[in-house]
């Protein structure tokens, strides 16, 4: 089709940005793309994405469909008694997979990562940048320590939602808490 | 291609019944498939598939490409001091990891059970009839807590050997089962 004359609508807008986010970050990697490169593939200007997307993570987020973006849960998990701070961060995990619109990008992008280099290389960029590196400066833990309860909760959301074994399937919410938060904390908030 | 009259070779004959069984475990799971079926299937009496193949734990393992039937592992783990069974099994684990025709089949496996809920399906009574119940059973634990240790040790190779995410992917063994051998024992030799 020809290209009409007519100033596009908020939506067309946003779907090209979008659209030019997912190419640039798959292309490119997380790192490699850059607010400023996907607004000139979108023929917008960095601020109007701004306004639309917020940050760069923020646009990450929205243009992989997650339903969060993983870093804006760190504070309020990081945020209160470190004696309890395992349990919170299961919870929270938990109530973002408990919803099938809340899990079914992230599967999708587990699936696209174990199937295409990458895309592997753009969720490690992401989840380094935006949730490790800043989980491991706030409780002053090895970076690798996060790395460890993340692959327990991902491998749990893989055999509990995407596999469906039991009895992980049929547990509870408490009972998946009771068994991890120990995890957790023994990761997080180890003993000094 | 009408039947050839000869008798087929042996590689020809084990090719079958591998056959066989990828398509009665996809389409029945791995419960509902027999090695009667498959034998049937394939044209050959059971006998000669048990020769050839051994256990349907075994047919299983051989027909899904995996480089070692996971349930073989459970024996050598479990035998020796309690004390140092978290260090053994994650020993055991990143030894079947560490060669790429080691991790290969595996991921491929979660990739497709990602995708297909057939797969999920077969996968899933795989891991319960030979390795959940097994371990469960030996060590006097709640199946739950080998679910746990499980989903620990999948997400440690999700993010070690597809996603590639440091520090993981640059840690050695040695500091990998420092860290994850007090979580074994958590699950599985829990104190008294």
């Amino acid at each position: 089709m020809a290209r009409a004359g007519r100033r596009p609508g908020q939506t067309e807008t946003r779907e090209k940005i979008l659209d030019a986010a997912r190419h640039r970050f798959a292309e490119l990697g997380y790192d490699g793309a850059t607010v400023r490169g996907i607004a000139a593939d979108a023929g917008v200007n960095a601020a109007l994405l701004h306004h639309f997307f917020g940050t760069k993570q923020e646009l990450f987020a929205a243009a992989m469909n997650l339903p969060v973006n993983p870093a804006s849960l760190v504070p309020s998990i990081l945020a209160g008694p470190r004696a309890s701070l395992g349990e919170r961060l299961v919870r929270a995990f938990l109530a973002v997979w408990a919803e099938p619109a809340g899990r079914t990008p992230f599967v999708a992008m587990l699936r696209a990562a174990a199937t295409n280099e990458q895309v592997a290389l753009m969720m490690r960029q992401f989840i380094e940048r935006t949730v490790l590196a800043e989980v491991a400066r706030s409780l002053e833990v090895p970076k690798i320590r996060v790395t460890g309860i993340a692959a327990q909760m991902i491998g749990i959301a893989l055999l509990r939602y995407v596999i469906k074994l039991p009895p992980l399937v049929h547990a509870s919410d408490d009972e998946i808490v009771e068994m991890l938060a120990p995890v957790a904390q023994y990761y997080l908030a180890p003993p000094a």
